[in-house]
């Protein structure tokens, strides 16, 4: 019997860290052959090009696809997407995968669902059934919709994607795969293994980081995208005044991105910042042992939300970005707004590491989807469940 | 105050005759400016180009979008959608709509859904919450999703659109909107006003219609495309068989429209069907009365299940296509075979007319979807409701 | 060393028999390794898709490209060569061929020229420097100008490359390719090998072919297109009136292709057409076979040009589609006319064969072409002559 | 009789500079509707969006194109020209233009000639005939044989055209555009008229400007793009070393765009550039004043070979891509080389100001062109005049 072929489309850095095992676990499968399609912001040097990190971990790509349009607006959101399925459509007509994956929701990945639901080709989603309350939530629930199989992370996930009609018996709550790598990090590592400045470069002071550091990662927020300078802004001034040793990350591509990108830009020119340093990418593995030993994260990455709360680290989650999902003892959420955020980090410092929570997975994601995507029936034809 | 700009973009020919009466509606309401866009197969000749009949019925057409990819494949399905998305985005940047409007559940309206979407213009989708069973259920859903107003058209539908998530406050059902026609040519057509063979050319026999006639309007069904010659089959078959005056319409662009297509023209080319004529098109009020006055409509046309309820016409339903749309006692659903729809038809004509249901609307659909638009807070930020 | 890659991309059925030499040489090339791609209207089946016989003669395909936007009119034809760079530039970006071949002057080869000579891989163009006096003109010469290596068909077509501006050194009169198959015929057969109406299927008449026959290929004229319809009639009128035994073939998918097919199977619907038999399409070969014993090719193909000089085959080439090109002692010109058609061919009925020119080539375009591509310095940098 | 409806297409900053009275004439001219097209880098902000200026200068936007795809390499390029025909032609398809002008030879701007030339509309062309030897000409010549009118800039320019078969008589040197702004400025600019850190900001030092100044404005070179960095960095040392007042423009969206950005800004970081101001665009007349009081311009714009000519200004042109194009007394050619710019420097502003030169044109080339659109056939049918 020849293996099923599945088709995995990355579109960017952050999608890739978070399904890296699921990827190794196709990969080691005996059954199942991976056709890695590398995409999107995935491909581009200034957001930190995902497809170096690929190719260093010894994954073979089957095809890349350059799709980003280029413009400070959300209609090249939508072009980018509408090229995307375009293009993709030509990939899987070629590839042939049996089944084609996507992850999560950023709205490029909208392409590839369309592309394999339209082509019937069966469509599994990881990550679907969460609650942000952004634009993100609309291409979630959408993917959901289009999605035959669903890998989803919480409990809460699951529960949410069955109430929206899908059949229960191709719901699978079998966590997140980030943590997966939470997992191993949080056995692993005792100290920080590298030097970040040595091993990445980046920008700015290089504060020593032994006493303890901050990390700093926040995203521009899609329907708000003309308030992303103002936004970046607020953490700028409360992250200058509070004066610690800080790491601080670059956002991905996304309409707005050129709005945070310019304030931190502009706002290094006009200060002085030296306890900060500015990364522009960093390995998933790495970047979680850099949280594993910072005192705390600031911004509004889903990873706060998400690996944090398996590692125990403290996390100032800032304005709507990761509005509703749910989240372990670990978050502090606080607004756009400089003194809650200074306070909030006086007081993550304080009260330092909290419990691992499992509430995204016990870190065996990876395999468990490699498994159910050997086994399950190949279906393309669904009806709603009401 | 200037007039809110309501963009309503119309894919084929059935969506056009569907909302007829929003257009209209949406024209005469002093606080609305129509755009009405045309795009897909609404502009294609061999699939009886709508965009002749919206010229002639006088609205004025903001934009023109050619992007149906050819193709007899699931593939150009997905890419017209890629096409169309890369261009409506264009369309919309230029004409700045502040709402725009999407029809039913044609997979290329996916397009209009996440163009809109994406660029934060608040999006009313009309139709969704029915229930089919087939590939158009996986777009209707996944439009609902994206949607921020639904005008739906039963209470089944508006039920199945709250359990998705959506906020009721913004479901209506406002009945569909073509009932609104076929409550005008309810009311108003004593006999057939026109003859349809001078009016529509079209060709193949001509049989006398005075005593009673049937008509067929057979699909392509997606998620089956490569059986629709075989099906297309066994309906030339049947009405063969049956021998009655028999007015022929030919399918819409769809994967799989070649394979109808090709088995009619074969069958025609190999059996002598001297009681059957075959249309290209025929604007839908035009139909709607022929209709009014056939013996029954045999098929897989939501006609049946829609406007036939209202006028109380007997449908033979072949096949899944219309699968689990909510239906009327007008139905009498068949399979694939060649006897039941013999009997069928026999049945069909034995009984006569229906008592009228408002199922599907009480023929106000237009204006009320209209008021709606002018009055609706605009908005594009939303959160599933559990 | 490792071999240099040369990837081909075949566009329309026409082109994939005019370099099916071309394409066996490179693959028995030992320094060579053939990428072949197939793309627009050769992979759809209304214009007989050229894939399948691709496959047949044992060609392995890299990469198959969905690029035709279906509609009557001329937008249709931009946008599919638009639709052909975005995914041609991704083809080649996966493929990575050290050289790209392009043949003749169709519309969409334009795509394969741009997105070439965009990335800056050596592109080679077979078949430039003709004339015609059409729009086909503007693509071949604008092609000329992008690309880096010329392998003409004739001196005329090397003169004027070279008064173009191109460096004589990179243009090289090989011949047509399509002349090495008609050399194999014109050495090999004797008599008609095949039963056309057994090996092709077809509609129609059935015409006994063993007394003599004609064969007509008539295509749309891009900057005609309203016309076609017209002229496509007259020369129906004109075989009708003959009324000889008459092979006939559909034309390829070009803007106004459907004003050519409506006229034909109009045509049909009111007319005995008892002496005409029509064809899709035929493999190259045994259309060359076909031409070689028949009386007479009808219409304004390029092979009554190009192979039928080889063959001595007399040709009636009706209006202006191949107006300008270089032509043998085999051609009779006329215009659209009824009864100079019908003059034309009784004498080339009365005179018979005329004497093979090598005018197109001897007939080893083929071998030739794939050494110069293993030999020629790989480059992507030019300035004009003068 | 209606107005002559003349599509004009600007994809760049300096394109609209060069072609702004040509504009103007155009929308004085009683028999000329000008709908003006504004797409690709002309839209985008982080390469100084023309479509400000454009507004500023009161020319309504008929329609917006954002087909900038981003990416590193040169796909990039290929990719935004397949997505400006795409787009174009359904721009064109309802606005319906008798005549599109299309403007030199960025990449890009073979869509709007492949669009227009595809759908039987006339097709102008500015500045064709010129030689550069880059990529540039493989476009520039390639749009030649696809226009039907050529506009270009001098004697020289008209040769070439005419020697690649264009017909004569449709071959007009009207001096470029460019001109017609540079006599303007040159005739009315006693002093420079604005204080340049005040009207455009920048970043970087502010030199005392009274003494006299340096400009430089040096972009990648599309064939060389691997280079572009290495490039920049020479001119950086040499400015770095001169060591005066130097106002330095950022260059144009193009591939290796980001090598010459990523050059300049990591040169900022490890260099004092006291003297150096950086501009990221400035309205095309106030460039010129800038110029015209300048002691010379350094690096590879077209400016310096044009503009700079009628003004006099001495320019040290480095490196290849200017290379062929005919040029007056006022250049001096240098190589990627840093002492040889160095002397070249010096010894512009040791003899000053060169006389004025009309090779490009004598400053009425607006009115000119639009005389011609008013006046000229219209036709989209032609052939080699060899």
């Amino acid at each position: 019997m020849s293996r099923r072929k599945i088709a995995v489309v990355i579109t960017a850095r952050p999608s890739y860290s978070r399904v890296k095992t699921v990827l190794s676990a196709i990969q080691k499968h005996a059954d199942l052959e991976l056709q890695l399609v590398v995409a999107a912001s995935a491909l581009l040097d200034r957001y930190g090009s995902a497809v170096n990190y690929i190719e260093k971990d010894g994954f073979a790509i089957a095809a890349k696809v350059f799709n980003v349009l280029e413009g400070e607006n959300l209609t090249a959101a939508a072009k980018t997407t509408g090229i995307g399925i375009l293009e993709l459509s030509t990939v899987f007509d070629n590839l042939k995968p049996d089944i084609v994956v996507t992850v999560a929701d950023r709205f490029e990945t909208m392409a590839t669902a369309i592309a394999a639901s339209y082509m019937n080709i069966p469509l599994a989603h990881i990550q679907g059934g969460e609650v942000t309350g952004n634009i993100d939530e609309k291409v979630r629930h959408a993917i959901t919709k289009l999605a035959d199989y669903h890998f989803v992370a919480s409990e809460g996930a699951k529960e949410r994607v069955v109430k929206l009609g899908e059949n229960p018996n191709f719901v699978f709550n079998t966590g997140c795969p980030s943590i997966d790598l939470a997992k191993e990090v949080k056995e692993n590592s005792a100290t920080l293994p590298f030097n970040p400045y040595e091993k990445y470069g980046g920008v700015g002071a290089k504060p020593d980081l032994s006493k303890g550091y901050l990390v700093v990662m926040q995203h521009p927020v899609t329907n708000e995208y003309q308030n992303s300078r103002k936004h970046i802004e607020v953490t700028l001034e409360a992250i200058c005044k509070v004066n610690l040793p800080t790491l601080w990350f670059w956002p991905n591509v996304d309409a707005g991105a050129d709005g945070t990108s310019t304030g931190i830009r502009a706002f290094r020119e006009q200060h002085d910042l030296s306890n900060v340093h500015f990364f522009k990418n960093m390995e998933g593995k790495d970047f979680l042992q850099l949280l594993q030993h910072s005192d705390c994260l600031i911004g509004n990455s889903s990873v706060g939300i998400r690996e944090c709360a398996y590692l125990g680290v403290p996390v100032i989650n800032i304005g709507s970005r990761q509005n509703r999902r749910d989240r372990g003892a670990n978050v502090m959420d606080v607004d756009y707004a400089q003194a809650p955020i200074e306070i909030a980090i006086a007081t993550a410092i304080q009260k330092g590491k909290v419990k691992s929570s499992s509430i995204y997975g016990n870190g065996k994601a990876g395999v468990q989807i490699a498994q159910l995507l050997a086994e399950l029936p190949l279906q393309f034809h669904k009806t709603i469940m009401y």
